[in-house]
């Protein structure tokens, strides 16, 4: 985990969440004065974070990430351990498995998606698939600091303990019969599994999988991001738990 | 537009799609070779399409792009005249209008959800949008090839003529009331209009908007990507489409 986040809006983001410790904030020497960065002073002065103005060498090392010239340095992210998670107090569960989704853009993105539409954690294993990094915390506009993260070693093993906690594992497969709005989302706890861009879900996942599930495609092009695959599919459970609850109001 | 298709998939998504002439591909020498390469190599041979092996350094210019050592040498894409989309006879047509996406990425991820969803056409204006360039070509895993890319100089004025061609224009909006499955999207053309990741959708196109819908957010934290955001919406329009059908059938 490197531990910067980068570019006004995440800083901005990061400042307003209050969950990560900031340690210094760096910011270009000679940027143009904007709303944004005007914020960014005023809430650290606020809060009592040491911000520097550094010329532009200083920033060489962070080129590949669009900084605009903002940088925070922070302590890493929280992670949550699955137990911990299993035993919070909560009904009807909502959680996101990536099983190789190996493009930090692609994770940052589901993650942000995931808050939006208040699930509750991502988990995702330690290795084939992308890791929390500054990549991913951008891309997620800084919703990784808006759920439970939760690295596991065995995606196997934990789908097993999941089912042992009464959680419904749902597995999106291009092979699948049923449509990803054939299944009710209400009233369980469940987990919506997504597999890498190239190889899907692992076979040992699928197997254990208690629906599966894929988007239709209408035409020959057959290829959903999997961000925008996931936002389908998690937007579908958002909408049945809402006009459920139009019902009954 | 920069006339060039990078990446090994891509490349792949080109020549089997035919749709645009291919000028030459070049090959970085010394490349591992794989499945995806000899595929390549192979239909190139079969199309008598040009390719060279080149050294590393021919590549310096393509350095921002993740090329994966192959390149494509191509005509540009093919834009359709809003008229000549207008005139083609089909019912209930379906359009994706862009009114200020400029990230390329989102751009292409948004073609690529409208082509696996069976849309019809991307409107976009030729100003404060991303253009159709070699970045949004691969992000939507070159989906430009399968829908009708039109680029038109004044929305405002494509919105009128949409509506005066018996077009239905969807505006989504983070203010409004109706959510955005409370809408029928069958038996009639429409258009989604999705906004700028800052601005939203211009206010001259909102007003003249049949529908505004919103995609509720279940937290605080409330930044939907906007192409996750267009993979909602165009998925509910799927959604009911084939509901429909099953319920004829």
């Amino acid at each position: 985990m490197e531990n910067f986040v980068y570019g006004k809006n995440n800083v901005i983001e990061l400042l307003q969440n209050n969950s990560r410790n900031i340690n210094k904030i760096i910011i270009m020497k000679g940027l143009k004065d904007n709303s944004k960065l005007n914020e960014i002073i005023k809430t650290a002065k606020e809060r009592k974070i040491v911000f520097q103005f550094l010329p532009k060498e200083k920033f060489t090392q962070f080129k590949e990430y669009s900084h605009q010239g903002v940088i925070a340095y922070v302590s890493p992210v929280k992670y949550v351990k699955l137990e911990e998670f299993l035993n919070k107090n909560k009904k009807n569960k909502k959680v996101i498995i990536t099983d190789g989704v190996e493009d930090p853009h692609n994770l940052g993105s589901i993650i942000r998606t995931a808050v939006c539409a208040g699930f509750d954690a991502i988990i995702f294993p330690s290795r084939h698939n992308a890791l929390i990094n500054s990549t991913v915390e951008k891309s997620s506009a800084g919703a990784v600091n808006h759920i439970d993260l939760i690295m596991v070693n065995s995606l196997s093993s934990t789908v097993t303990k999941l089912k042992d906690n009464d959680f419904w594992i749902i597995a999106t497969d291009i092979k699948a019969e049923d449509n990803y709005y054939d299944i009710d989302y209400r009233n369980m706890n469940f987990a919506i599994v997504l597999g890498s861009e190239q190889e899907g879900i692992s076979s040992v996942i699928l197997k254990n999988a208690d629906f599966r599930i894929k988007i239709p495609i209408l035409n020959k092009f057959d290829s959903l991001n999997v961000a925008n695959a996931a936002s389908i599919v998690i937007y579908e459970s958002v909408k049945q738990t809402i006009q459920k609850s139009d019902n009954v109001v």
